[in-house]
């Protein structure tokens, strides 16, 4: 169903096939042998499509669809309409994703060092690197196997990459050591000085910003985000973190492992998450906070506090969810009162 | 009285013309032979210039001004200094917005091939068409008629444009089809990967990204904004959209008809929102909302429901606008109370 | 310290030099002979270093360091650990500041005019500069003495800019008028039009935007920022004006000298900032304000008000700080009453 100007399709494969790859149960009516050709949304797909359910809020589309193979929740198995057959998963959109990288799968690139890019003469690039025309790599920058750096992104003097890196198109990267299977997206801005200076009604002093950042492997960072390089320690992105379009992270902030930071966050200088905190869309934290791992933090929250492991929080200021919720609720039946 | 070495002026324009173009009625002590050169603001402007008037805020100054022709509503005719021509007409702004264009028409941009740009032998690439120095059109691509691909910008393989579009400076659009007339301001990225994963203790696990942007005609999107191509339906920009600065549009987003986004709005993944939705600055909306035609969304806002078409929101989380200017004030009094 | 990949490290310095550098008064066990290698943070620091003291949250680390030599206040000396040499100064950043652009000069770029530049014969480049790989210059444009053209930058026809500017690499500017020694960094988006047009149901109807902008000397701009140019009148930017990343600045804003723009901060058309304006990361200010000399504006704020000079405001919408402080506490008391 994807449109093959954009997207080249892989398979097809048999529900036994897709069983072995999602980890998933076959349910509903379906023979191991029926073969399935591609994946597609629950309202377009048709009998040779394989589809999913994740969220109540499609279950009309689900129960309206004409997808041959569904996965989800084994809960949703008896809503499902007629005919179709079932993958069950505990976590339908995990057991999808691994169904829909089978038939999408990530190849390494096509070899190119294209006439139009520069690579400065002692940089070094690793085999089978694809380099698109006006990228440019600076001086001893090493660049690992099979990357690609997309057309007119710049990799600065020094910077390190790992193998099996995709650089969007127009990134720059500066003074950074970047991980293996790091995706940097379009426009996002790596290793730039941090905004560092002393005020004073003399004017404001520039401080030096001598740190880099540190990129660990997994690492996904969106479009048009900035991540500043560190004054003096190093900002470090942890392994396996999911950073998205257009988020703020000051210099020699520290995010821990598998952190997620929804569109539009911004990590202000010196604070330190640790793993697999996730913030909201719009949060803001302030400078030399510290953040428990696990911690959750609503979308559009300021955060002035260190939290603590595993707490959820929201509202600016941010306090416990809870409470949060429960002030909005008051204020509604104040003013409603009053009305 | 714009400074020549960014712009050429066109004209110059007898009253009667300017009537004919902006639609609006004379008024003042006009002659209908007056010839005018040029617009400019309302203090720098003199008797040879056409001004507006379009706030209040800005009275003083219009009470002051030299300008020899001030486009005002009706109403403010009375406060007209003397001798000024006016131009009287409902809509002020739009009216000069007319008269504007005419003096500053847009003109189809010098064909041109840089010879630092990079179009791939496979790419299709209209009559008039200006392709600046290291601007890059990747595989299938088709470019309509009269666009211009800013310097360094980025096509993707397989990206359609329409007839007269112009590409910003160093923008990327990739999966895309995009209408005619379309403005893509620098830097804005169009297409990437959305953000889309099973996130999971054992590590976040990405969701092939397999739709696409289908962009209507007449859209404006702005500088360093960024939307993500589809997970599997498009995301879809509709006709006469306006969308600002560092705006942030998720994957599966559908805008209706004549949205108007201010800068570093946020809208979260499969929103859907009717024709001429109107939302302030940094207002942010969570996935899979859906907002009436009309809606008004004020700055700062965060939107978690469902809006009504025609309704005003503000306030985070979202409230309709009485209930949150009654809370604000609620509050003010309850606080001076205490004091 | 610094990761010499990336830095250059002038000196070594003696104390007796740094005390001049800085302007800081010697204390502690100091010899005025001991020399100084380099800057390091007070963790990683060893006695051949240079730290400084700016946040009591660091005073564990201050006490734990082995740096030589440390650049705090006068109240902190007596906690200095044993050993320790001092520098002591009213204001420990700025003097520390000092010391570390002696250690790590900004020195002027070396003269480069690289092979896939594009620089239009009619533009004029001065003396020392650099034009680095895929940097377009515009026709007529004038480029002062020593200034750094980044990677893929891309200046505009006709813009101007003065002696030592440094355009980061992906960065785009047009229709501006740029001063001395300003730093735009890497992918900021500079003189686009503003968002100005009428709106009305038949469509929106796109104003010419007819001004340019101005930036003074000494101003920074930080990664994937935007300023959009003048709709007539100019946009302009103040000498020392300090401005982060992901900030947004709208058409005809005036910011007066030394405003501190954190990041993601968002300032809407024709608002007029006094000298010395502070606005924490996220603040939303609407159009047409006034915000007097020296005021200050929480993170996240939304302003809809004219600031007298002076004033600190917080919350949205924004009120005095000491109001929303105590609507805060307010709330927060009443929920826990009722709970």
């Amino acid at each position: 169903m994807a449109d093959s100007r954009f997207f080249t399709v892989a398979g097809p494969f048999t529900l036994e096939a897709l069983v072995g790859i999602s980890g998933a149960v076959a349910g509903g009516e379906a023979s191991a042998e029926a073969v399935f050709v591609d994946v597609a949304p629950l309202d377009t797909a048709g009998p040779e499509h394989v589809s999913f359910l994740d969220n109540r809020k499609y279950l009309d589309a689900f129960q309206a669809s004409r997808a041959g193979l569904c996965v989800v929740a084994p809960a949703m198995a008896a809503k499902a309409p007629k005919g179709m057959a079932l993958l069950l998963a505990d976590d339908p959109y995990r057991a999808y994703a691994r169904i829909a990288q089978a038939f999408y799968p990530v190849l390494p690139p096509e070899p190119w060092l294209a006439p139009t890019a520069w690579v400065d003469p002692t940089a070094t690039v690793g085999e089978g690197c694809r380099i698109e025309p006006g990228a440019v790599i600076g001086a001893r920058a090493e660049i690992g196997q099979r990357c690609r750096i997309g057309a007119n992104a710049v990799i600065g003097d020094g910077v390190v990459l790992g193998d099996d890196c995709a650089i969007g198109a127009g990134a720059t990267v500066t003074h950074a050591l970047v991980g293996r299977r790091v995706s940097i997206y379009p426009g996002a801005r790596i290793g730039q000085d941090g905004f560092g200076f002393a005020m004073g009604p003399q004017g404001h002093l520039k401080v030096p910003q001598l740190g880099r950042v540190v990129i660990g492997d997994g690492v996904e960072i969106g479009a048009n985000a900035t991540i500043d390089r560190g004054a003096g320690p190093d900002t470090v992105i942890g392994a396996g973190c999911m950073i998205d379009n257009l988020v703020q992270i000051g210099h020699n902030v520290h995010l821990g492992r598998g952190c997620v930071l929804v569109a539009q966050v911004g990590v202000s200088g010196s604070s330190h998450l640790g793993d697999f905190v996730a913030a909201g869309g719009q949060a803001g934290l302030t400078g030399h906070l510290h953040i428990g791992a696990g911690a959750r933090i609503a979308a559009q929250s300021g955060v002035m506090r260190d939290i603590a492991p595993g707490e959820t929080v929201g509202g600016s200021p941010a306090v416990p969810m809870a409470d949060w919720l429960r002030s909005s609720a008051l204020l509604s039946r104040m003013i409603r009162r009053k009305g």
